[in-house]
């Protein structure tokens, strides 16, 4: 009921957590940005029970994060892959990724980084941004109606 | 039980939803991010009722991502400020709206926008970057074990 209500509220905040903020939901989309695409992949990766998964990807499909596409063309057989809806919260997870990973493992080395595919370089760190390139802090933003 | 179990996973992802995944808190951070500072507006803002206000504010004090100071030097009256950890998901935020504002207003402008404060205009989409400034794509990326 709580989710109802602040569904319907004008915040980008409180919708994007109506669609991606269950437990699972950003775990699952973890995995589909590594790659993962199958139903017994998501479920053996997550650990978690056939039921809450099945529930979450129909959600995420049902919202249009995910999409439920034949595994070849002309197969019967289906797996779940991102839409363009979906491979945008790329940047959000690369975000919330080196939160974590300064603030969530007590100064010790997280166990991975992401990097670059053609050079193995880490990325740098995401930052807001001026449309001309400045680094923007909290101080330098605020929000104003349209 | 299941939140514990992924909380001791070496996810950064895992364990910051663990930190500030649950319903309000992310809402909570929103209102912080635009100022707000005091459990009644908190309330008043979010509609959320005092119980469920207590509990979430304290699990983000004790996990870091809050402190609660004095209103002022030597005040008893106290209230909730950004620590830096708290600080750094400012692009999380910003960049979990933008996706928000563009995927689930059904094509309709959003009712606010994130903007300098010294000129008014907008901030530029907020992305993954090379060290050396290039926006990088999922398909650019990959995570590896350190």
């Amino acid at each position: 009921m709580k989710r109802t209500r602040l569904n319907r509220l004008p915040c980008p905040i409180a919708r994007s957590m109506d669609i991606i903020g269950e437990w699972w939901s950003l775990l699952i989309l973890r995995e589909c940005f590594s790659g993962t695409t199958r139903f017994d992949d998501f479920q053996k990766n997550l650990g978690v029970s056939k039921n809450t998964l099945t529930a979450r990807l129909a959600k995420l499909v049902k919202r249009g994060v995910l999409k439920r596409v034949p595994v070849e063309p002309g197969a019967k057989r289906r797996h779940y892959k991102l839409t363009e809806m979906g491979k945008e919260l790329y940047v959000v997870f690369v975000a919330l990724r080196q939160w974590g990973d300064k603030w969530t493992f007590d100064g010790k080395m997280p166990p991975h980084a992401v990097v670059e595919r053609s050079n193995g370089r880490a990325v740098a760190p995401v930052e807001v941004r001026s449309t001309d390139g400045r680094v923007l802090k909290p101080r330098d933003t605020w929000l104003v109606a349209l």
